[in-house]
Parts: structure tokens; C-alpha cells; sequence
């Protein structure tokens, strides 16, 4: 169904190339004001975004969990529960809520991520209280029996067979994801393995959704054709009487060993045509460098991952694409936004006469090269002007600024880290960008991806 | 401390061959007779194991939990309690074990793998029931405080350092296996992770040990000068006075996804001098061919990795050692005594000469020629006499006999297990073996490590 979204740390690059270029922290100052920010006394978050320029609203509830979160052995039961909201209540079955928003001629969708599971409804402002009304139902009263968990099982399961094992690009990034991460559940693919899919229990259901979807664990965001004092009003009567089901246990996910060596994975298959590669760096996120006292370190990297591969304008293309032509197109981005590290991406396809070996090298060469190089003020201006001005474009839609509060929110950020970053964008210097290069483009905290068209159907 | 051995699934290459070589369910029937299997009232298992040949007993006791029983997060815990067991009881303080083993002139180990933990004594047969006494005293009533633990927690802490950090080969085989298994916990080192032995704790050292340490979730094994009336009686005045501290938990660990990539891992360091190359394939063990109902394809992999890459007379060796010489030195070896799968692992040295990318090759090339050959009836017979000739003659080491029993035992076989293997051996056929090659010899389901000297101090 096509509501159901996103699994995000599974999508092929592309994909998870805009979701991320939305969801990063950036400032919400051009359009925002008066982001109003408060908490329930059962301790459910609201944060509410004005936004006056048309009579609608953006109506989200984003749970504090997500794949990285999940059970040792219970991979996908993130993502089945997501679909599961979807079935019914005692007030509301078969599917009512999403009858109801078809029927005012509203839209829904619903995402998880490895740390954070969101639902949300874009309406006419009239049909929010119904809104609040329904999502506060499914949180505390959504019927979960054999019924209704068996079938649904099959459609996750076939959903896994459709996006990711028939598709080898797919493929390559989940194996990628899982050999960069040799402990930290972000090596897990958030749709889940297969093996353990399978084995997905109604017991396994009810206890996650006992154990995390309650008020104290969820963060109501309304971003739209309202005022703080309306949401508020309508959220005591609605969220507000939801009791605290559980006590979520700390988000302490297994930490990383220190990596000593460079990794690669290799997949060839009949079904590719254009052969690829993809270089992931484990690196701080703006969550991480925080917490370990990295201030300034996550923005720097925004830049850092801009310059060096952001786009026609970047360094790696410059040099790859235009001038030497061993590649026909190549890019990346800095993934800053997660409750534990965060990555630096990188992909890049060759030129039919190059193979993924030589381009590999001329991409090291010229990583090297632009280490050594000098930054000068009107690159870092241009470079800053412009990731700013992604981050201020993306507002224009209600969603994404919706969804950029609740990505942070659920990730360890606050409103005012989400409102402060173009200051911090803009502070930082040459020397930082250069600096967190050096420090983090280390091969041995990177893996490698070969995507290959195989030339026949053999096995070795 | 020089009775603290083996880290198994940690070990330098070489060792691990030894000692997997000597773990092989190997054939007893030579010098075995008579060995009795029983189980005391507290379900403490007992295996007499009689041999006159001196008037020596090797005692040994084996609990069935191993670093992949280890609670997410406490990588290294089960080496830990290995240390901790060493430290005291009220009843004996301070190491008197260890002393009194020394005193009368014994020897002592203990060891720790993926899947279980030993401990183990060679005296004079007349200080049997004495070892029997200490250990069971030790198996109840372990001194836990600070005391105790926090200095032993910077011993093996040190002995990460020494064994693997400073060492290039073994930080390769632990990132080697780490991306060979993605979910199973065999991908995690046997002496833990840095970062989380750091952090094992007083009250992880005795929750781990109450849960583990019971006689319910024990086996001993008695080879030597004795008989197993006599065994049977000591037993059941010293470990048959234990209680069932615990109910010790199902062992079902987390099983691996569908691998449809290859894997690699690259290390370079200015301290190697030697360049070398493994590739370990994901196989049935003995244990999981049987739940599988793939019978007979553990006897058909021991003799498969025999054939292909068992010493000089192998088809590898003898190809790409003797005839090519781009290699100067080449094997491998079946590891095929798991609880649940296991692996087939090939290692290579090249020609200086030769680049690991040339010789990859070769070896790839020779594995699919080996699969298309023919194995002929003096072949087969040369081989199946060599195997069972090895765990003969390794059976002339007392302690390498009771070894045989506790590894079977500890990963899911039977006493009867053990006596058959040779019969299960000469039953196997040519066409048994090169489908098992066939079947398994998928690139996509191995990893492969490259160890490189460093030219320089670089980091990309």
C-alpha cells in the first residue's frame, strides 16, 4: 500500500540521498516562527509549527523507536508494527482512520527509520481534532491478534522480496551497511532479514507495541494553519488522556570496536547493467559529536561532504566527471542525523572504459589531493550559501519542515539545536572542514561496494 | 598467566588450525574402550574415558555457554569468568588450586571459544578426587566482589592488547569473521571487544556465572587410569552435592540472513612483513548438517577441504605451490565442530612475485578446475586413510581424547557421535564430495582478508 513508506537505511541511494538532504537538522528560521515547544503531563512532546500560508495542517506522531532498537533476533518487527497501525481499534477497525483521511481527501503516510517509526496525515485545518482523535486511539487501543498479525506478515515479508532481494543494488547496500557495522544495530536492514521476518510472532508484536508505543515515548508535531494555544487545548483532550502504558528502557545500542581494517563487498548479478561503487565512512553525527564533546564537527562535515562531493560544482566531480572523464557521474552526502554515529557517503559510476578498480584508485587520489588542498572564502561562502539554501528550499514544503523537528527530535537533537544550526553553518572555518577530512576519511572506518553486471550465471 | 590459554576463535591462523585439527570429532575407536556416559540426579553429565597406559587422569570440566551465549554488549564476558574462576573460594582462597595442582607436580589450563568453556588438570591418578573437590567448590561458591574483578578485568584487557591489537593478522581474522557473519554472534571475537570489556562490570560477572555455572549446565570428563565405577563414585560425592543454581537458557542464537554479496577486508601495517590471504566460506558443521537433515555432508566437507587444501599432497598445493609457483605456501582446513555452522577456511602465502589479487585469482581458478575434476578410488582411499590417521594418532595425547569428547559434547553431539566418525568417514563417496564442494564453494557465502605490508605510515 502505498502509504507505507520509506525503510529508510534500506532504499537504494538515490532515495536515501533526498530523504536525508530533507531531514537534516537546517535552520527553520526563513519560514518559522514562533516554533512553540511543550509536554504533556503524560509526558508526550508537542511541538507546533506555524505555518499560515494555506488552511491545512501537517499532523505527525513520531515514536522514539526504531530498527536499531529492535529485540536481538526480532530484525523487521520495527517496520511490521508500522504497518500494523494500520489495521483497527475496537473504535476504529478495518482500516477506519485510513477511510476516514481518504474520505476528506487528505493524504497519510507513515516511515521508520533505524531510530525513530512515524505516522502522519496532511488535512484541511477543520479535520485535525479527528485527527488527534484517531492517532490517539491507535496509540493506546490497536487490536493485535493472529488475524490480523498473520496476513500482515506476508506483505512485509513480500515487501522485502520486491524492494530489496530482487534488486541487487539493494542488496549490495544492506550487505555494505553490515559489514561497515560490525556490532551497532545500524548494520541491520530496517525492513529486517528475511529468516527472522519469518519467525515475527504476535507475542513479538504485542510486546513491542506495549513496550514503546505509549504517550511518554512519542512526540506530537502539528505543523500548519494553527497557533500553540488550539493545539494544545486539542491535545489535553485527546493525547493528554492516554496513559503511560511503559517506561521505554535507555537507547543504549551496542558501541562500535575500534576498526582497523577497510572492508568491501562485492555483488555480481545478471540483473545489473551499469556497474556502480559506494564508500561509507563511519563518522559523528550531529548527535554523536555532541555527545562526545566534538562541538562544531557535525556542521563541518556538512560542508566537508558538500565541497568535496556535493553536487556538479563538487571537487570529485570537477575533477572525475568534467575534466578526466573516468567516471559519468559521482556524488555524496554526509548523513548527520542519527541517535548514534552517522556516515559519510559516497558513490560514484564509471565510464565504460574504467573499471570500479581504477575508478576506486582516481577517487582515493583525489580525496588525498583535496586534504591537501586550500579552501578559499568565496568556495567556503558559495558552498555555505548553498547548503543553506537547501535546507531553507526544503521548507517550502509543510512536511519536510514538520519532518526535520521530528528526525531531530527523536534523534537526540532539540528545537533549538534544529532553529541554531545556520548560525553554526556559517561559523564554520576553512581549517574545520579540512580538519574533520583528515580526521574521519580513514579507509579502515569505511566499507566499499562493487555492483557488477555478471556476465554469465555463475556461481564463484 | 601461562594456564590461561586459548582464545580460540581469536588465535593467529596457525594455531587455529592446530587446535581445530585436534577438535575433530574424530574417531576414538582405536584406543577407546569402554567409554561411559552417564548423568548425575542434578543433571551434571559424566564421560570415563578409561586409559592404563600411565597412572595419570586428565580431569576436565566443560560448561556448555561460550562467548556466542554472551548477553549483547558484554563481548568477552565468558573469557572473563575463565580468568575469575582462577581467583578463589572461601573454602580456598587466594588461588589455592592452581597451587595445589603445581604442588603435587599437575598440569593445568582452561579454555574459552564461541561455544563453550574448559577446565581442566593432569595429575597422578591418586589426586583425582581432589581436583574433583576443587572444582566443584569453584562451580558454587566463586568469590564475585571488586577485589576480585577489577584488576583481572585490566589483565585481559592487556592481553587484547598483546595478542590482537598489536597484532596486524589477528586484528585481520576477527575483522575477516566480523563480515563473514552478519547477525550469528560467531562474527564477535572470543576475548570481547575492546569498548565493551572495558565496561564488564562486578554485576555482569555474577549474573553471567549464576546463570551458567550449575551442574545442570556442565559436563565432566575423566580420561586416564581409572574406571567408571570409581569416577561414578567420586562424582557423586563431590559435583552430585551441588544444587541446579539455574535453568540455563535455550541456545539459540541468532541466525544468519541469505549472503548474497562477497565480502572482503583489507589490512595494511608497517608490521607486516609477509603478505597473506584467507578466504573462510560459511558450511554446515557437523552439529547443524544433522538439524538440517543434510547427512553425511560434514564427513564429505572434512574430506573435501583434505582433497582441495590439506597439506602438500592437496590439489591446491601441489598446483600453484609445486607446478605454477605462485604461491609459497597454501591450505586449509574444515572447522566443522560448531554448535551451530561452520567454516571452510583457506589461507595463502604468495610468491614475491605474485600480487594477493594474481593469486585469488589462481586459487579461484583451481577451486572450479578441482570441482570439475574426477576423484579416483586411490584418491579417495589415500585421503580417508590420511583423515582418520590424524585423529588417531592425535588420540595418543590423553588430553587431545577427552578434548574430542568435551568439543563434541559441548556443541550438540553424542558420545555415539564420536565413536562412529570413522565408519561415517569410509562411508562417504566421491560424488558426495564434490557435490558438498559444489554446493558450498560459493564466493557469496565466504569473506576474504588481505594482509598487506604497509609502504608507508599512510592512513588511506
Amino acid at each position: 500500500m502505498n502509504h507505507r513508506s520509506p525503510v529508510f537505511r534500506l532504499a537504494a541511494s538515490f532515495f536515501v540521498f533526498v530523504l536525508v538532504a530533507l531531514g537534516l537538522p537546517g535552520s527553520a528560521r526563513a519560514f518559522v516562527k514562533d516554533v512553540a515547544n511543550f509536554t504533556l503531563k503524560n509526558g508526550m512532546q508537542v511541538v507546533v509549527i506555524p505555518d499560515h500560508r494555506a488552511p491545512v495542517v501537517t499532523h505527525m506522531v513520531w515514536y522514539k523507536v526504531g530498527a536499531a532498537d529492535e529485540p536481538v533476533g526480532q530484525a523487521g518487527i520495527a517496520h511490521f508494527l508500522e504497518h500494523l497501525m494500520f489495521k483497527g481499534t475496537p473504535a476504529n477497525p478495518n482500516g477506519a482512520f485510513s477511510k476516514y483521511v481518504a474520505s476528506v481527501g487528505g493524504q497519510e503516510n507513515a516511515f521508520t527509520s533505524s531510530d525513530y517509526t512515524a505516522y502522519f496525515q496532511r488535512v484541511a485545518k477543520e479535520h485535525l481534532a479527528d485527527m488527534m482523535r484517531l492517532e490517539a486511539d491507535r496509540m493506546e487501543n490497536l487490536v493485535l491478534t493472529k488475524d490480523v498479525v498473520d496476513p500482515e506478515r506476508d506483505v512485509i515479508m513480500e515487501e522485502r522480496r520486491s524492494r530489496t532481494d530482487n534488486n541487487p543494488s539493494a542488496q549490495l547496500s544492506e550487505a555494505l551497511e553490515a559489514t561497515l557495522w560490525f556490532e551497532h544495530p545500524y548494520g541491520r536492514p530496517v525492513i529486517g532479514w528475511m529468516n527472522e521476518m519469518e519467525k515475527l510472532s504476535l507475542e513479538d508484536a504485542i510486546s513491542y507495541y506495549d513496550r514503546y508505543y505509549t504517550p511518554n515515548n512519542a512526540i506530537l508535531i502539528v505543523a500548519g494553519d494553527v497557533n500553540a494555544d488550539e493545539v494544545k487545548q486539542l491535545a489535553e483532550e485527546t493525547y493528554g488522556k492516554l496513559e503511560r502504558r511503559a517506561e521505554p528502557p535507555p537507547r543504549l545500542r551496542p558501541e562500535e570496536p575500534v576498526h582497523r581494517t577497510h572492508r568491501m563487498v562485492r555483488l555480481e548479478s545478471p540483473l545489473v547493467t551499469q556497474p556502480s561503487l559506494t564508500r561509507s565512512y563511519v563518522v559523528p553525527s550531529y548527535t554523536t559529536a555532541d555527545r562526545k564533546g566534538l562541538a562544531g564537527e557535525a556542521e563541518a562535515l556538512d560542508l566537508f561532504a558538500e565541497l568535496l562531493a556535493g553536487g556538479s560544482t563538487s571537487a570529485l566531480y570537477q575533477k572525475l566527471v568534467v575534466e578526466e572523464k573516468v567516471a559519468v557521474s559521482i556524488g555524496g552526502y554526509y548523513r548527520g542525523t542519527a541517535l548514534d554515529d552517522g556516515e559519510l557517503v559516497f558513490f560514484a559510476t564509471p565510464a565504460p572504459e574504467t573499471t570500479l578498480e581504477q575508478l576506486e584508485a582516481a577517487i582515493d587520489r583525489e580525496m588525498a589531493a583535496f586534504l591537501k588542498s586550500e579552501i578559499t572564502e568565496e568556495t567556503l561562502a558559495r558552498v555555505k550559501r548553498s547548503v543553506i539554501a537547501t535546507s531553507v528550499y526544503a521548507q517550502d514544503s509543510q512536511q519536510t519542515l514538520a519532518r526535520v523537528f521530528g528526525t531531530a527530535l527523536t534523534t537526540g537533537r532539540s528545537v533549538e539545536d534544529v532553529l541554531g544550526w545556520t548560525d553554526r553553518i556559517r561559523a564554520v572555518t576553512a581549517d574545520q572542514i579540512l580538519s574533520v577530512g583528515l580526521k574521519y576519511l580513514d579507509k579502515n572506518q569505511s566499507a566499499t561496494g562493487y555492483l557488477l553486471p555478471a556476465p554469465e550465471a555463475s556461481r564463484s
